[in-house]
């Protein structure tokens, strides 16, 4: 199956520049006044907070957990409210659907997860998932009955790993289900205590064609929304990931008794290495992130001159060809510094995801929608991983993103204002019933 | 008490550039032509390697140990043997004494210590310990009666900090005995352990003027005698060392949703300041040695930017004012690096010990000595720490240093060639010949 970015590629040598997404971007339609409701909104979110909730602040509703079974529980009666006809698929993944009117078109999805991180926050997920509830609820509230079904899917354990969205798309494979999870369980036992049939899994698979399109409303992790004070985030795509161990090689010596030009010091190497990957990274201009996380030097000791140094390479873009671009300028500056410290390098990879980038025909409806509320917009890559990044293998996918206070989250700290929560979810209903209208 | 190198700058203001050190340069003496026994020296180092011998080569026979014990008796059955009185001192440091001709004379002392680092070698140590009573055995079976007395020092637990020493020159503290120690024990039931007597420790003590001169045989722990192929090191003082920690203070954030100008990255600064002290270090004349030996990064995620490094900082000299002076260039460079990454350096000094300085008048009777017996010879800083270090404030003294292959030490590989041993005894009996002489 083509990446996103392949598909996107052969639109645009197909249909010409002015047609750069699978959907037409769609700035007008029939429903231009209808709001959600925000109290109610946040209320939910309020109520959903408690399940798993830490005496300072945020939740710990890690997935397969009690709390976690709890909290979908809660959810799939907010979702029978708004007249959604619930289902656990034989992966876990909660849907609420609710048909169309015309039996020619595939269903929209659109969702978000409820699970957390160990002590996170209550807004990474929650304002996506009961957003997503919400349209649904003020669609059956205003009698708006739309053409295509539409299909609210809350993905299960998306903070261990996108595991629902990865069954949807068949990359969840049999060894990953023995792999444990926060929770205690296996990712198996997970499925099972959450409703879901392992042995079945393979019918919770979704394949191109058989979905319109999935929409997401999340957080934005960064900061730069709430820095530039605009209101609304467009998702250009989901940035590729590549992980790298690396590992030099010097030689440890008595750090008082060899000479500086005499050493093979593998943390002069490392030091040089880290700056030279900051200067590569910003070389170029782009968004592209590359970060040195990790770092153990052997056998360190304050006397003794390192003669290993084991550490990390992330490199972050929305194009998988920049990635490639900067680790093989990384690499081959590494030749040099090896060559001036008398030391060697070698890289291992570990994990590299690519890239998934949004539909450019929705993200023009998300803007066009953002702007009809007078609300202020950018373009933005996701630098973290979400569902709509598995989605983007099956439909045109795309994801809207509300302003997190500081950038924070993952911690008790994490908070998005209620109105910036409201608008958020009323660019969703719009950016629906806009698609809708094709 | 001034420090030697403090002695040293009054004897030069006193007696002018021409007589540098305490001792006059003794080229010539009526035993010029005496020389020790290198095949039995040689076979005592193995016999004494047997005490703690490893299957992998080398000893462990840290002080206080029952290898330690044992070791410690053979020497003293050498010593013994080689018509010395032997004596436990309070500290639990061995003498080994024989009475000279000229009752108004103090004492030459010689030796070291026959303690070892945890999988240490056979050579760090025993080759001036045993080297020392092979000079008392040739004495006496060649019937040459000192003016001086002479008196064989093996200073117990030299790697554990230099205790038996320190007891010497009165720098063992009350709250250093209850320290641990690799053998289990605290150094204040290790000199019990090993015959001493902890409530009369103070009877150890020598003060200035009650030895004549301290000279030491060791093995070379740098590489430098066996790179340039030459017989002995006269070491011109043994270098001062300061540590310090450092704390990077940055902000850690998400790697994948914190543009690279937003970032307060502690480890790119931790990066430019390990490359800095590197150049600084390097960016002036001398043999001055500066490492960066010990780095760890908070949280240590290859997905996170590190918000906080620890690490250390160790910088070695011969003058203490250059160690002072590199110090401030490197702590005024991690403000501009500082103010460039959005980190704060903080440095906290854990130690600071000054640096020994020889008495340039035995160091140039070494070299005359080595010069007759036909090796090649040249002055070095001892990089590492020793005895003599510490005896140096209470006496002149000196080091001589014979070749360690590749300069391999503290480690099973370390190795002096039997030749190299026996000219480094020989150039130590014709050290204690000549200064006897004065």
């Amino acid at each position: 199956m083509p990446s996103r970015r392949e598909f996107s590629r052969t639109s645009l040598a197909a249909l010409g520049a002015a047609a750069l997404g699978r959907w037409p971007v769609i700035e007008r339609h029939a429903h231009q006044g209808v709001r959600i409701n925000g109290d109610r909104l946040n209320a939910h979110l309020k109520a959903l907070s408690a399940f798993g909730a830490n005496p300072q602040g945020g939740v710990s509703r890690v997935a397969y957990s009690e709390y976690d079974r709890l909290g979908r529980e809660y959810v799939m009666g907010l979702m029978r409210e708004a007249g959604l006809t619930v289902t656990v698929d034989t992966a876990g993944n909660i849907h609420g659907a609710r048909a169309g009117s015309d039996p020619a078109k595939k269903p929209l999805w659109f969702g978000s997860h409820v699970d957390s991180v160990p002590e996170g926050g209550n807004y990474d997920g929650p304002v996506g998932s009961l957003g997503a509830i919400e349209v649904a609820q003020t669609l059956k509230e205003r009698g708006i009955t739309t053409r295509h079904p539409i299909n609210v899917v809350i993905f299960q354990n998306e903070e261990g790993g996108t595991v629902g969205s990865r069954a949807i798309v068949g990359e969840l494979h049999e060894a990953d289900l023995d792999l444990g999870t926060r929770s205690g369980k296996t990712i198996r036992s997970g499925i099972t205590f959450i409703g879901g049939n392992v042995p079945r899994l393979a019918e919770a698979q979704r394949k191109a064609g058989d979905v319109a399109a999935y929409i997401e409303l999340h957080i934005e992790q960064g900061g730069n929304l709430d820095k530039e004070q605009l209101n609304i985030g467009v998702v250009e795509g989901i940035v590729g990931i590549g992980w790298w161990d690396v590992t030099i090689e010097g030689f440890a010596n008595h750090a008082g008794t060899t000479a500086m030009n005499d050493r093979r010091d593998a943390m002069l190497a490392f030091a040089r290495y880290t700056d030279m990957v900051n200067r590569v990274v910003t070389s170029e201009p782009g968004r592209q992130v590359g970060t040195v996380g990790m770092v153990m030097a052997f056998p360190g000791a304050r006397n003794v001159i390192p003669g290993k140094v084991q550490c990390s390479l992330e490199l972050r873009d929305l194009d998988n060809a920049k990635i490639t671009r900067l680790f093989e300028r990384v690499r081959a500056e590494c030749v040099k510094i090896g060559e001036a410290t008398g030391t060697t390098f070698a890289f291992q990879s570990t994990h590299q995801s690519a890239s998934a980038m949004c539909d450019t025909g929705i993200m023009s409806t998300i803007a066009a929608q953002a702007r009809g509320l007078g609300l202020s917009h950018r373009q933005m890559p996701s630098g973290a991983g979400h569902d709509a990044q598995h989605m983007a293998k099956v439909c045109p996918s795309a994801m809207i993103f509300v302003p997190s206070i500081k950038g924070i989250s993952h911690a008790p700290q994490e908070f998005s204002t209620p109105q910036d929560i409201t608008n958020g979810a009323n660019v969703l209903l719009q950016t629906v019933l806009a698609l809708d209208a094709k």
